[in-house]
């Protein structure tokens, strides 16, 4: 299994605080030692960094964390290999191109004889299950709303009218939380264990979990900020986080739920 | 107009000293300020990192130059700004997935009126003309040989057939210089500059034209490691690169020309 970790804002916001105690799981205070990534979206597009060593001995996690990119919507993960080698191609978040927007997916989670008619629109690079559950949502989204619509991509409701369904499919081949953006929105589904916790003012202090560090937020935000942070388990040790109901749908947007069912 | 680099090797090698050198001409030795990128292959994928901050002062390309990641094929590009605003949507090399691989291309010049009917396959996230060639050569490939045949993809002769007229068409438009690679070889394109060298054994040392930095490559080498780099201009004062012809179409397989007409 592995672990998942997104943040949704309403003003691009640095993550590293948060990825320092994620970073941690990676083979520290948690065995899920077999490789990391992180996307950070910067409006249609991402940048996107995996390593297939353990997130807390990598010389890229450790500059990540000294490198405040700013963003609204950030996916990590940290991965326990269960399908699939440690290798490059395997370590999530994935991402693929539709519409002229990067989207990016990271899953949580085993799915069984998960072999979807995938009809080579996105085709996976790697081994896991994960990854063929990506392509079969993009594949999904492009035959259902057309590949060359750039000018007039669906709404986020649209989306969710079609993923939805799809998502809730996939999950009874086995174990599905997980995390997809294309930079507007971020879609959550949890089907085992997902908490969220929305920070705004008036901000405090959050203390890590997985390491003795303590951030004041007051000093590093704005009045009218607003930051969800989604992550497998939560990340602090004295804030409330809230955890989703298993087969909860929520949608992210600006920092805070849009929708939840 | 920006620069380009490449890499194509028989054993997985080490770029930092020809992007050390590189990497001055963004906004050091030379204009190319508007920021760059790399692309890393392992096996079907890449690892690719994007700055919109000149390559000279950007924090992830100091770190990318004290980081070996050992590739077999590296693209890498610096920016200066023509079409699309500097912001990392619009930086180069770009990738895109088909039958399974990674795809990663960069360009050098400017294509005028250049607005190919894009289907949808792949559709560009920037505004860059760079980008829409990209998409246009991926989705030829694509319609030519079939979405969904990642266990029979064509040979690299295919390839070529399918797409060096359709560069040599691009070049129409205006200036084309390109690199472009699936991990498996290294398709480069010369309009107006481009040039290569191949290190082999006897390995010597070279001296970067960019700054005062030499390396000894027998004492990094093994004897039967070869390397083709491929730049526009000239990484080191010491050697002598070849130029390639205006026109030239060359392909690059194990650190050694596989075909060049």
């Amino acid at each position: 299994m592995c672990q998942l970790l997104g943040m949704n804002c309403n003003t691009p916001t640095d993550i590293t605080f948060s990825f320092e105690g994620f970073s941690q799981r990676g083979g520290k205070t948690d065995h899920h030692g077999d490789g990391w990534g992180i996307a950070f979206f910067e409006d249609n597009c991402a940048r996107l960094f995996l390593d297939h060593r353990p997130a807390v001995d990598s010389a890229m996690a450790n500059f990540i964390k000294q490198y405040p990119l700013r963003s609204l919507n950030v996916i990590a993960h940290i991965r326990k290999a269960t399908k699939g080698d440690i290798s490059l191609r395997n370590c999530h978040p994935f991402q693929r191109e539709l519409w002229g927007q990067t989207w990016v997916f990271a899953h949580n989670g085993n799915l069984e004889n998960f072999e979807p008619d995938l009809d080579g629109s996105y085709l996976p690079i790697g081994e896991t299950d994960s990854e063929r559950a990506f392509c079969l949502i993009m594949q999904v989204l492009r035959q259902t709303f057309g590949a060359c619509i750039k000018k007039s991509r669906p709404s986020i409701g649209e989306i969710v009218k079609t993923i939805e369904p799809l998502i809730r499919s996939i999950s009874t081949y086995g174990t599905f939380n997980m995390l997809l953006s294309n930079g507007e929105a971020m879609y959550c589904f949890c089907a085992t264990e997902l908490h969220s916790i929305v920070r705004q003012h008036p901000f405090d202090t959050a203390h890590l979990s997985d390491c003795d560090m303590s951030l004041d937020f007051s000093t590093v935000t704005g009045e009218n900020d607003r930051v969800a942070l989604i992550a497998t388990r939560p990340l602090t040790d004295n804030e409330i986080w809230q955890k989703h109901r298993c087969g909860e749908f929520r949608v992210f947007v600006s920092g805070q739920t849009l929708l939840s069912r």
